[in-house]
């Protein structure tokens, strides 16, 4: 079976460089996948795709070496198989909240006898090879988000539970959580406190930890700290910041 | 019928400034009508776009006062006149290299008596009004692309067909078609003298000169030449080079 | 943030005048748009439509003044925040059997601390404006289908759930639910009844109640009753029973 | 093969009911293939539909007995064909000017030796069964479009071209052509004398004259006249028609 | 109603030739529509197909006699719902583990007072008639999965949920679940025994069994056992095997 | 920029092998991808796969070292540049009928100053490398389809033009041309004739010469006579054959 480069890369202590795809189109995807990423992560939850653009967007990045993974819009089996059926390498979850739900998440990514993952890995086979089934359960991440209070307070339990592999952190969701701003890099002490706690944790329970970005500055300093995955801005909101710097450039030049 | 900020633009004597859609997808389109462009272009010639996504483009930048454009693949009535039909504002046609080839484009993009428009404006009445039917061929501009040999050695007669609102130049295949490399700005000697020869000569017909550029710098000169339509860049080049940057500064502040 | 047309017109205690959407397409959708719709709610529960195509059409609405609405297939929060963060301004939830149902809802579409909708608004931000994350609350509304036995018998509760903004009732799944033939205008009696019973809870409990209608005249009656939302036929049915007629007024016309 | 029920209803000395298909959608217009209508035409010429929607389209169609058709953008041999191959028993060409336009157009229907169409009749079989082959260039109908003023002047010699079978009015065009309001069934005197011009014409060369209506009313007496195919108004019309109709008694009954 | 093809094999004591698809293309399936099978089932679980491709394909496979149906990607209302409102004339739901799952399967199948599904059959309107609503319940099919230990441990209470038409077995998952080589035809003896012991029950409670062949050989074994419902490989199977085969005889036959 | 493997495959005198795509899918694309054809042709002439589809089944066969091709639907300059826009690495054109015909052909298909391809390879540049726009003219492949009267009649004429790569045998086409039945392998006397002509000639001129086949054995034939390029049947045949075999098979062994 075709590696999970980002265990490789895990591998060698190293951390692993994620965009972020919110656009639902192949072609925006397969220029993302030219850019050197070491991943890129098909939002299904809060980008504006759906399974059958995923789909596309995994067949695009395919055609290079980066990762495909994918975030799935809720705790939901049916849709956490259907994209590792597709071929995503990794799943991110949103908002587990117990050691029930990291359970759930972990029985939706892992065959028997370690889950329940329902089998039929269609193009999962087409992407890792023949020998899917045998090390889909070895090759396969899944990424429990702590992002919620409930996902604070049982984060013990959620980093015990057999065959979780890492934790994301999402770091608006947090913040609102705690009753701060919803942001990335700058948050409030409340939700910087708690991103320690959970970093600290996950070290402690031998799992990776990853985060959410809004700027490779930020991104090193998380890096600096421990995080062995981040993501960093996302394809809509690069394009949107250059096509804002162009036109803010225009008008200042032609404001005279 | 709703006004053309185009010829608004152009009539305060300004210039109008062009974003470039090649991802073939309605939220990209609208996350760019967002960011404060005169007008956006579908590219359907180079981009990944066909005629069912521009529709939707079309739309998405409707939801905004951004003037929805676009490039046609090719001069072929058919195209020329569904985009109109469905909506677009301003249409470009590339390759235009005789009059004979701008009184086409003149036919397809203007109404009897002055051209011969099959009459079905089916989104543009929705886009433009109910009276867009007696509005369209002041409203409505139509680009001819010079950026061949034949373009340049007829551009007195492309200019003096009735009915052509502006020229647009493509640089590149300006470039190749006298023999230097394909570029935008930095374009070589004999390409630089054919655009000021075009520029010049569109001036004198008293006809809008367009180009394309890949820096806000680059089109802020062409504008103090007299250029009054400039392209600048596009949604998937704007994304790949934030994303260049991005990972270029994660493996730099991660490599040692 | 783009005030939601839907509360402005309760605060002037009038009545909204809403379409329905079941054909997948952006362009029905904005057609549909612009005959003159307070809102349009596209169907992903019934109609043939979903996720991908639900954006497209939110884009087609968002050209227009018509507020931009969702009916969820399920109470599910994963596709009740998916609509959300796509730009609707509000969300009917079918089957609210129970006081757990309604806090799901109210969970999935309200930002902590009144719910526990996740952060994201993506599209939401191109459509609401930049201030969306601080006014969603307030602006977004959240619909509880009353349309089953249990949603009849935990009404006061279902009512109660703080942050519950408005009930909606499905005429023919309550007709069914209480063993009668499922029909919208021309209810059996104790449809009837029900339907009277849910509007004066609704009214005592100061929420707005809603219902789906066959005809205008129906329609008229409801808000006579004190109905604030109605909703009338659909995009489907009014062009079906446009073509019958047109079909039908053939048929007889050459039947000599 | 399945005949073409288009022959059958002519060949009974009657007229064929024609529906339009503006909204890019099978749902849309499988609903319409249930009301009745002889024939469906999917216009990729005005409506907002390309052939990749066209292909769903008339799979859609083919749920029923309505025979599929297809107005093409243009007098296009790559288009025509690939609606053919598709399955459509009928194809509506615009703008159709000389007899050379009308070679093209039977050139492009019909197989040697009678035309030029590739072979390769991929859904054309699904549809039409196996014999496809033998028995299309006697089943699919091509109808040359005449609207414009070169069309009128050389109509004695388009319908002198073998292999067609049937000419086609679009009233707007041939409007604006003689200098007219745009318009379908009030059309201006010297719209009406053309129109009258081309019945009696293409009845002497013993074509099929078929016609565009906005009204059942109008297309009554257009087959009065004798017109053996007539189509009345569209898909995305009767939507709107019905809408505003709703509508405007809601206005009307709240208004007070 | 139009009646359900299966329930008239079944009345006569045989078993129906199920074909399967998971190639997201109307064309495809209509394709495959045409090659004899009874019935067709649209795989949303490892298909790589999404809702709205679901609905082209069943338009496809509703231009012909064969029966159209569903495979679910989890035991959630939303969407068994949904498909039978498209017109499926069966689901087959996966991974039923307790008589409560099987409950939840019938509720959200048959309407009340036998379950609980929701009102609106938009296309299942257009294919089944206009009678639809009084004889879905006795037409539409809803078949258990049973493939997991769980689900053989609470076999006799799922056959004993009312309502509940048949089963239907996975032998991957089921081999996975018995700790077993997850395969079709040739599965391991403790899987062998189950697929025998979970016939055997469901014949005992007088229900449908079906099954998932990866051959026709082992598929009329299945027959002779009893089973009365058998799949056949699938679509992309098909056409790899096929290419493979060519392939192969082309290597081999210019290999010297 | 990556080599054209069919260049490599013919550099040592070897024959292609090429698979043909007429299902509108990046999924049955992948799959096919993986079955180890030297290169794929999607079929936007007799397929149904318009431009969008093959941009998504480009993107699926890059995935795999199999060259991605297309057949465009004419000789149009616009669809033949937008294929190789788009990543192809040769264009089939049909019904190549004269020198002129070839010279647009190449024209469309090279850069200046060999022919006049416009400069804008987006997603060529991904599949090819930054390095695309110096080799292209050396890597991309024309073929000019040779499958007419006219073609035949002017096949010196055609094999002349400089520029040329390839000819390929349509023998459906062909036939019909010649007054034969339609058909690939078993072609009538005239037929055989003409396809040995075109290949001696073909060599004559050193072109590379390819053409259509049924089955792998006529494959094989023709790659004995000289043919350096050949395909076998399509996704949808190869699929449609294998479930006709499965279905016979079926009901071959259930009809006691
Ligand atoms: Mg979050
Ligand atoms: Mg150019
Ligand atoms: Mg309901
Ligand atoms: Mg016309
Ligand atoms: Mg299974
Ligand atoms: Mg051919």
């Amino acid at each position: 079976m075709r590696p999970n480069r980002l265990r490789e890369i895990w591998g060698t202590g190293k951390a692993a460089i994620n965009g972020w795809l919110a656009i639902p189109s192949g072609f925006s995807a397969e220029t993302m996948a030219h850019q050197g990423w070491d991943s890129l992560t098909v939002d299904l939850q809060h980008g504006v795709v759906d399974y059958q653009a995923a789909v596309a967007m995994f067949q695009a990045i395919s055609t290079t070496d980066t990762v495909p993974m994918a975030r799935v819009p809720w705790l939901d089996p049916g849709i956490m198989m259907k994209v590792l059926d597709a071929g995503a390498y990794a799943v991110i979850c949103p908002m587990v909240n117990s050691a029930e739900d990291a359970e759930l998440l972990v029985k939706s990514t892992k065959y028997p006898p370690l889950g329940g993952r329902s089998f039929g890995p269609i193009r999962g086979l087409l992407y890792g090879g023949a020998d899917y089934p045998e090390h889909a359960n070895d090759t396969v991440v899944g990424f429990a988000m702590i992002e919620t209070r409930a996902g604070l307070d049982n984060l013990e339990d959620i980093l015990s539970v057999p065959g979780l592999d890492a934790v994301y952190i999402g770091p608006s969701d947090l913040s609102l959580a705690l009753g701060c701003r919803p942001t990335f890099d700058d948050v409030d002490p409340p939700v910087a406190e708690a991103i320690d706690f959970i970093l600290a944790k996950a070290k402690e329970h031998g799992k990776i930890a990853g985060i959410h970005n809004g700027t490779p500055e930020a991104a090193l300093r998380r890096i600096e700290k421990g995080f062995r995955f981040v993501t960093i801005s996302s394809d809509a909101r690069l394009m949107a910041a250059g096509a804002r710097t162009v036109v803010g450039t225009m008008r200042a030049g032609t404001s005279t």
